[in-house]
């Protein structure tokens, strides 16, 4: 009972202050965020967009045809869609390509495994290289072992990662991914082999990026998918040396260039302040690319789409951005965040990005709080909490595309997907179309139009203020 | 009420029946097999021979090295597990092999597909096989087409298999890949392309046997993933014409020569009746074939090796058959049958095979009703009743490798598993042992051991008599 009246005096001064304080956001922005909302639940066209772009392009991993293909898809998109000014932003980056990938346990039990090249990995060159594996539960074991615990040795890395809603399975699991070839090369091995990143038992392995660190032998670098992983620990179990053979014709020559494609609904008002949703264009090569990240594309541009078509324009403008190259370094958000100055990033009033699969977004928060947008950011909350997303302050973050931005200073908002079975499917062939529902994907449009429209129709502001970034890892 | 009393009454002549009759199976054989079927769900040790045959030999196509190994690995595990005999039988078939096998959309939207050849398809030769695609939505409307409606190009039949827990979509769908390439190739096809007789949505195509009819042009057939058919069709409902390359390195040369392995527990009585009981030792080479059939061999060679430690055999021996090339042929099981004579097929009591996956066993009939084994059988099913398994009169079939000796007359045992998810691994890289449940192995060597040692302790029988057996299709 105590706890309670607490509780209840508590709310009374945000109460108070809601009743007193004029409204940042006005009955008339309500009702029109109101009507984004049903419009887009009714069918938002964000699956036709989904299977337009899986389809017609396909697996777009920058630097190939691929993203050639879909830079152009998606300008054509944005120009379908209504948008009132569509520009690109040239982004550069190494250039890495996939050939060939093989590998085999030659002995004591011959058979073949399923893996994939790490993203940047170095291949092994015109011979296939052999060498007894070790095996290493953890990165973190990996790290504590001998200074010559894998001399000569294939480094296995076995941990498998835990599924949950948010994903948060992934931040231990992946630093594995990204880090765990140079700490093998550090211990003397010759290759690298990793438990995929990925919750599903599937045999198709999990790419992703890889970091070679500087003083270390570039060794080669895959992941085993699920069941070829627990088919390796099953065989070293038995206490015999396995000895297992990696073919991987890929590497990293020269550079090139893409682009991140810019979609414009220009404000009434402040045209030259800005709202920014979007998702990235490129993919993995393995998939089409649906849930990562056509599903984030088609979601944010059929939200923008959306409030471009209404009869009034929000009083700032809504920019989408299809970012380049997030797959390998989130070149395309650095050189976005690169090319904007102190007073950009204040005219930059919000950002969030869609990047997580297709399914339903459960939460909302922003980085907003505790500050003079509490009231508006309750505001948003209201217009959100219909579609069944619940208000999480002081939860969530900028995702990997916002982030550049977001460490400059630029406020973000957080729309939290349900990320149940995205590792499932995350960065592998299976990563199709199937996998999208269209109900699901109309959810997600209703909220990020209802976002981006209110965000931008805010006078209050989120408190974006020029940050110096820390320095990148 | 009227009804419940006409039941009641019905029930009448069973239970007088059971109560005059001097049952077949004693008090004694009864708690053996309560004994048994408590032993086999305390572990039956099925879960550690998966787990040995998938680790240690893995994928084992007939006629390969994987194929030896099997062989090999069956006689060993059969001494081990303690059978009184163990013996080989040579069984002779078609080489097939498989090599590459890639696919890729051409055109209007160039897109790698994921195929595999179906089993004894010819490959595309030294040059990749290049036409447009004409879709068939089923393999009647492929055979009602016109005589050239795929003249010069790739037939595509694009039928989605049902789920069913009993596998009954399999049947109408396993048609277009048996039959397929040969209408195909009687309407002019130069290649054929089959939706994956599947019910899963990844990205792994599932193989099977195909059969060329005399007299059409042998024309490389393969099966696309449940995602690359849905992708192919996608395009294809655009309009345009779909261009799409192949390249399948397969093809069948000479012959292979593989073996039966035979366990038996040798019978206190009646050493020559049998009972037979298996599963298939080959399986597909994509994946290590744990559900398809390494369950089978556990199963069926734990429920002997069970009946074998115990202190006094039964009166008929039980012969433990891990059948050869099941897969391209049912050539095992048909050369077996082959060897018997009449006064043999009356030996043989009766047959049961485990071969569709490694889920639970929900129902039990034979062929012996309506006949003077009834009573028997009721028995039996009365035993597995407390493993959940129903009694269901009138259902059920010999599987593959129990048909050759059933069309030969011997009687046959059907203990039902549930398929549900059967058909989303099946003849696929996902057939791995991460598919199997520990628990649910112990529940069918439970049933098997129970069936096989009241049916080798029953002395009126289950009706096994000399058939002629209809013309091979």
């Amino acid at each position: 009972m105590i706890r309670s009246a607490l509780a209840l005096l508590l709310l009374v001064p945000f109460a108070l202050h809601a009743q007193q304080a004029s409204p940042d956001l006005s009955d008339d922005a309500l009702a029109v965020a109101a009507q984004l909302r049903e419009t887009a639940l009714a069918g938002s066209g964000a699956y036709a967009l989904v299977e337009s772009l899986t389809t017609e392009v396909g697996p777009r991993m920058a630097g190939t045809p691929g993203d050639v293909a879909a830079v152009a898809w998606a300008k054509a998109a944005f120009e379908r869609n209504g948008f009132d000014t569509v520009s690109t932003q040239p982004v550069t980056f190494p250039a890495w390509r996939r050939g060939e990938e093989r590998a085999a346990v030659l002995s004591p039990f011959p058979q073949p495994l399923h893996v994939t090249a790490l993203g940047l990995s170095d291949g092994t060159g015109g011979t296939p290289l052999q060498a007894e594996v070790v095996e290493f539960e953890s990165l973190q074991a990996l790290k504590d072992a001998p200074a010559d615990a894998a001399r000569g040795r294939i480094a296995y890395v076995s941990l498998r990662m835990e599924r949950k809603r948010d994903g948060g399975g992934y931040g231990i699991a992946g630093q594995a991914r990204t880090h765990g070839a140079g700490v093998a090369a550090s211990k003397g091995a010759v290759g690298y082999l990793l438990r995929s990143i990925g919750t599903d038992s599937d045999r198709l392995p999990h790419t992703g990026m890889q970091r070679y660190p500087d003083g270390v032998a570039r060794i080669p670098a895959a992941a085993l998918s699920n069941p070829d992983a627990d088919l390796l620990s099953n065989m070293l179990r038995r206490g015999q040396p396995v000895t297992v053979q990696l073919e991987l014709d890929v590497g990293t020559q020269g550079e090139a260039t893409s682009y991140n494609v810019i979609g414009e609904i220009r404000g009434r008002e402040k045209p030259d302040e800005v709202v920014i949703i979007g998702g990235h264009l490129d993919s993995w090569d393995l998939g089409t690319g649906a849930i990562d990240d056509a599903a984030g594309v088609a979601i944010t541009m059929r939200a923008g789409a959306l409030i471009g078509a209404l009869p009034t324009p929000p009083k700032r403008t809504i920019r989408v951005i299809a970012f380049a190259n997030e797959e390998q370094g989130i070149v395309g958000a650095k050189t976005y965040a690169a090319a904007q100055d102190d007073a950009a990033i204040v005219r930059h009033r919000i950002g969030a990005e869609s990047d997580f699969g297709a399914g339903r977004i459960y939460g909302f928060a922003t980085s907003a709080l505790p500050a003079a947008s509490e009231a508006t950011v309750q505001q948003i909350a209201a217009a959100l909490a219909p579609l069944g997303i619940d208000y999480l302050p002081g939860k969530g973050g900028a995702g990997p595309d916002i982030g550049p931005m977001a460490q400059r200073g630029m406020a973000w908002g957080w729309l939290a997907q349900d990320g149940s079975d995205y590792f499932d499917y995350h960065h592998t062939a299976n990563d199709t179309l199937d996998k999208v529902d269209a109900a699901a994907l109309d959810q997600q449009v209703a909220a990020y139009a209802v976002f981006a429209y209110l965000a931008a129709e805010s006078d209050a502001g989120f408190g974006s203020t020029p940050q110096t970034p820390p320095a990148a890892d």
